[in-house]
């Protein structure tokens, strides 16, 4: 089974879409979510920062064993993955990848406008938060008031390598991501640096060898160092200091910076939705899995309750009871009671199976 | 594979069995609950009134298909039953089937003793119960009075068929257990009489069709009514007075009474453990899901909390909350961590699998 054949991808829109349910997340837990609203006829949308399902676990541990998750002796991530996409295809869900989720904001309907990076709009009934660790961004520089030039010198991915073609250029890192670039620009840039705070790399070594190459033939330079300082002028980045490890500080002028430090999880967003957090985690009940903004769910490791377990297991039963609450406020006409998916033919119904015979 | 693969049967004993656990039901949770416990290095041993593992759902669905366990789009319960005895081998659970727990008594030491209706004890650090709707009980004839009858001349199970052998036996029910028996008896004992509340059977329309040739061939009586009184002399019970659809009241001699009703789940011995009980159900917090008497932990359909659902995947969550929880009671020298099994090289010796090399 492939991935794909049970993603179904949101088409972009300019629309403000209507919906019962965002979830956002599409790891493990954000994709049995959409199962428990499902079976209670709660329709959804899934909105991921990453460009694929599966959450933190697939973009760490995709081929790795995983050995607790119940009734499963033995899957790896990918596996679960697709297990879960394929459970929960009845439902029809609608995925909005690559996109993060930047505005939660209740209305005076009782309803939330939800808003990504991409432009993507919702307005729904309820939110789900199953964000995980929160969402995978660059470590930043910490060098104060340089991050004024993010987005025109200073770089944390490259959009568009044209940009850099003619310049001088700094690339700060020693992964893979600041030996790629660095390879990819020396002779299209002006002038290549590369900065890194040690003799010691860990990319991979035929990436270094090639780097060693270039700079014994003049084309490149790299330097042991980390950057201190700037100067600007007319409001343009113009060079930086850089503190060598004997402790010199040299100056190195330049055009843009680019800094690979690799990706850290980070609450982002997330910690501006009014939400009350505690030690970087969304405080819930332990009743609905409630958060203190009534109608905001928080399911899987980004919540805290006493007790809390960082388990995928625990993370499913979340979703069970704040999928019953969600109903109370997506259906307040109808009391939600429990049925079994063994025995309902109502639920039969809505995950488009057979009711077998009763004997 | 074969269940029995799976299953370490406990030998007989008389000594007292020394453990860090009884896990009172072998259904679902209590099969996970082995699990979560053997992460934490806690020796189970498990006990269940049936004589088989499943539980509940192996008892009434064995072979229908369940749609919400997670990561699991469709299984029956003897699949999940199987993948989770497949899961829990490594930590190579006792099981003691075909009986019931008695008797939970806490000692002074602070450890329980806990003793089975075979006569089975256990001197541990911890219990679970597991027991789901509790036990599966005979349903009891409603005549004041006449349960001082049962195992002499009133029978719910038949044990040894020969003490009806030569004797005037009535047997009530309209199952398949009540014909079974009746066609049985039929010929060896002196006399028999089937009683049913209507003429109309829940069993095999093929054994019916052999009652009613029997009562043709003047071999036994069929009759429609209900017990409604009794009469005894000497402290025996000699006759029954049932009360036909008509209204009449008959008197029925006999030696045995056999009672057919189906089996219907009861709390049992459990109500007398001194545990707090709200609607038949155990009362746990959501931290540990432990119940009024510490190191007594209460996981599944058996307990409730607020927000409480009746679901295996929430028994799951329970399990792993509870053994963290009994871990501070059984190594209460050392700080129980969460460690994951997709990453922990202790999981994996405890597991006994391999640990990947890490890229």
């Amino acid at each position: 089974m492939a991935i794909e054949d049970y993603l179904t991808i949101a088409p972009q829109t300019d629309e403000i879409i209507e919906t019962d349910a965002v979830i956002v997340g599409a790891g493990p837990v954000g994709l049995f979510q959409v199962f428990e609203l499902g079976l209670l006829e709660i329709k959804a949308h899934v909105v991921d920062s990453l460009k694929m399902v599966g959450g933190q676990c697939m973009e760490l541990y995709e081929h790795k064993p995983i050995y607790d998750i119940p009734a499963l002796p033995v899957c790896t991530s990918r596996e679960l993955t697709e297990n879960l996409l394929k459970q929960i295809h009845p439902f029809g869900p609608q995925f909005h990848l690559g996109e993060e989720v930047t505005v939660v904001r209740k209305e005076e309907d009782g309803r939330f406008f939800v808003q990504t990076d991409k432009g993507t709009r919702f307005m729904t009934k309820t939110v789900f938060i199953a964000a995980g660790v929160g969402s995978f961004q660059p470590k930043r520089l910490s060098v104060p008031g340089i991050e004024k030039f993010e987005g025109t010198q200073l770089h944390y991915q490259v959009k568009d390598p044209e940009l850099f073609y003619g310049k001088n250029i700094v690339i700060c890192g020693g992964g893979d991501s600041a030996l790629d670039w660095t390879l990819n620009l020396v002779g299209k840039a002006e002038s290549v640096i590369l900065l890194h705070r040690r003799d010691g790399f860990r990319a991979q070594s035929a990436s270094v060898a090639k780097m060693r190459e270039l700079c014994e033939n003049w084309e490149m330079q790299f330097e042991v160092g980390q950057v201190s300082g700037f100067e600007e002028k007319d409001g343009k980045l113009t060079e930086i200091r850089v503190t060598g490890d004997d402790g010199v500080v040299r100056r190195m002028p330049l055009d843009h910076l680019l800094v690979f430090f690799g990706l850290t999880p980070k609450l982002g967003p997330i910690a501006d939705w009014g939400l009350e957090i505690y030690r970087k985690q969304i405080v819930v009940d332990t009743e609905k899995f409630q958060t203190s903004i009534p109608g905001i769910f928080a399911v899987g490791d980004i919540n805290t309750y006493p007790g809390k377990k960082k388990l995928i297991l625990c993370g499913f039963h979340e979703c069970a009871l704040a999928a019953f609450a969600a109903s109370e406020i997506v259906h307040p006409e109808k009391k939600t009671l429990l049925q079994y998916t063994t025995t309902s033919p109502k639920l039969h119904k809505v995950l488009g199976v057979e009711t077998p015979t009763l004997d």
